[in-house]
């Protein structure tokens, strides 16, 4: 006798008939003698019809009652999932994160889980109940509603297998794994039967949208394991999990990409202490997330600073940093939306040297230009013109010998 | 600095630009230095859209999770409403049901307000805060969302008003005030300035359809003062108050009419103490309200029994009574859906002596047959063939000379 989460995003609910198959996968993990718990998402583009709504009310929404409003996605489809399991005979109830309680902090719209009640839950598990959980919501200390962001739902998922100590935890999505890279830039893609936390985390900073980064985290430091799966097939999809001998064997697993970036050049920088700080801070001030930082070698005291921003924030970072830029007496501002991240990933770079020169070379031998270059422990990433993102994937992926599974376990 | 609590109904929320007319009215009841409470309904047609999801999704829905799915409808508006209340620069608060909390028992789907707690809403209000209250809505004693039924958010408002001692409560609707009668059906319908909460009652339980029963119910046990206007225009409405001599001036002061009622007739039913228990007992066990109840004398030791009941209900009614009928040892049952139930209300019914005979003699005149009368102390109703049913109205309407505004105040 287990206890699964399942977690089943938007296009999984887009409509009553698919949250009747919902249902029917539920009750098969409950019939193998599970105890079940459910994370929902609201259904597809209702969240989108919630967010025109705000805005058609107000230019700026106010966060607070932001998050009233798009919590009611998941609230539909709660108490629809509950309906359905009852009329296929089962018993079920659905909880709010208010109901839960799901206790996250006042960060209205981004909220961060802080902890997990999980009284009620328990108590309703045990009686043979279905426990269905609106994803995405939380509740702060003061009783309001709020919101985990986009793909919060992973989160509210691995939450919620940590806290009741669920055996594993499985995100039912519209792909069917997390795959060496994207199979509709390459078709020699191929999905990965298991991936490491850590690279998973890269693979999700790194521009895959399979989960959410912040429930990666959550199942690292829990050790909940992971599945990802596909909610229209029965295919066994990827496990997320500790990292093993077994992993290491490959110097890289997964070759991604981002073209949500763009780059900005602050020019010709007196090189003194604090200047840093004094273009950087209006930026995390507004809640701009500033990607890679590189700044040249200082000749005759000067300095040029390059980083990226998210495509969205340039024109507000561009505000910002055209004052700041003056105060610190810089010489002008360069904008570059017309790249992308290509990135490299796997713990195997730890043990295999060459690794980064060996991308290097595959992208030179394509007389591809890397713009800025930033690495971690498990992760090596290029900026690149936009145009070369694809033909960059695909020879890395051959290079890496991607498409053999020679690491099976 | 007055206290007021003002409650909008789904058509005057029915889209954003709507929303933003509401919120206009209420910063002028702002600004006029009084605190404000508005209670607001689902935008108009989004409680039926919700409706049908449910019917979707099951045959018989599970009514805890029917109340967690409809209740999403009023948790829209009320943050649209502070997001728009913001955007004008009026600093406002939302609150649900299990926010504010109004406490109800757990019958979901039509819950009963037990309390309101009015803590966190006097905080707001001292504060200088709009407070904006999801209509309609609740909480049970275990954190279950409840809903009041059908026309609820008229009973929320006038609680709310109860519970923080409001100077009054204003529901502004689609129609400007209360009338004489339906102004569809006679264009000499009048709009009253004044009626007491007895009038409202009965105006409300025979069919006139401008505020929810329970909330006259509960402003009149709260002497809360309650003001019914149009949300469209500025037209002065009707005030629903404490009865006084001014009001018994006239005999009769309205005119009302429901067409949603069948009559049935158990024929031939032994007269014996427990035959009517027996054949009501099922009915109200499944929540069949039974109307007028009328028992002929008892001839050879039998009688017909007749009564009438919704006419959604007919069905329901038929397979219970049928049964009941049986057990009685009735001859069977008649069920007539080709009626109506036409009523004259007024206080001053008390001290004015033959209005029953007047009303009788009115309908004879104009060979209206009346199949059951019903009367209570400031009501007189009949039931009558529906085809004659506008008919009815109009003669009495100029009988009692409702067109003419004699007792005004």
């Amino acid at each position: 006798m287990g206890l699964v989460v399942q977690k089943y995003g938007g296009t999984s609910v887009a409509d009553v008939e698919k949250i009747r198959n919902v249902a029917r996968k539920v009750i098969r993990a409950k019939e193998k003698g599970n105890s079940v718990v459910v994370v929902v998402s609201a259904m597809a583009g209702e969240t989108d019809r919630l967010i025109r709504l705000a805005g058609s009310a107000a230019e700026k929404p106010v966060w607070r009652e932001y998050d009233v409003l798009v919590s009611t996605g998941e609230q539909v489809t709660v108490s629809l999932l509950a309906m359905i399991l009852a009329d296929m005979g089962h018993s079920a109830k659905s909880y709010l994160g208010s109901q839960v309680k799901i206790i996250t902090d006042g960060d209205h719209g981004k909220a961060r889980i802080l902890k997990v009640e999980k009284n009620g839950i328990s108590r309703d598990l045990k009686s043979g109940k279905i426990v269905i959980v609106a994803g995405f919501q939380g509740v702060d200390g003061k009783e309001n509603i709020t919101t985990l962001g986009r793909g919060g739902s992973d989160t509210s998922a691995v939450a919620l297998a940590a806290a009741l100590g669920a055996d594993y935890c499985e995100i039912y999505t519209d792909v069917d794994g997390v795959y060496t890279t994207d199979p509709n830039v390459y078709d020699r893609a191929r999905k990965m039967t298991r991936v490491s936390y850590d690279e998973m985390l890269e693979l999700a900073s790194a521009g895959a949208k399979v989960l959410h980064p912040r429930s990666v985290e959550l199942a690292k430091k829990y050790e909940v394991p992971v599945y990802v799966k596909s909610s229209f097939n029965d295919e066994s999809g990827t496990l997320v999990t500790k990292e093993d001998k077994e992993m290491e064997r490959e110097a890289v697993s997964g070759v991604t990409y981002d073209k949500n970036q763009a780059k900005v050049t602050v020019v010709h920088v007196p090189d003194m202490p604090g200047v840093a700080a004094r273009l950087f801070t209006p930026l995390s001030d507004q809640n701009i997330i500033v990607d890679m930082i590189i700044q040249n070698s200082s000749i005759d005291g000067y300095t040029d600073l390059t980083f990226t921003v998210s495509k969205k924030d340039v024109g507000e970072a561009r505000k910002l940093l055209e004052k700041a830029a003056k105060d610190v007496g810089a010489q002008g501002l360069l904008f570059d939306e017309n790249i992308s991240k290509v990135s490299i990933i796997g713990v195997g770079m730890r043990s295999h040297a060459g690794v980064a020169s060996k991308m290097f070379s595959v992208l030179a031998r394509e007389y591809i230009n890397i713009l800025m270059i930033s690495t971690s422990e498990i992760k090596i990433s290029c900026v690149i013109e936009a145009k070369y993102t694809e033909l960059a994937v695909r020879v890395l992926h051959d290079a890496f010998g991607l498409d053999k599974e020679i690491g099976k376990i």
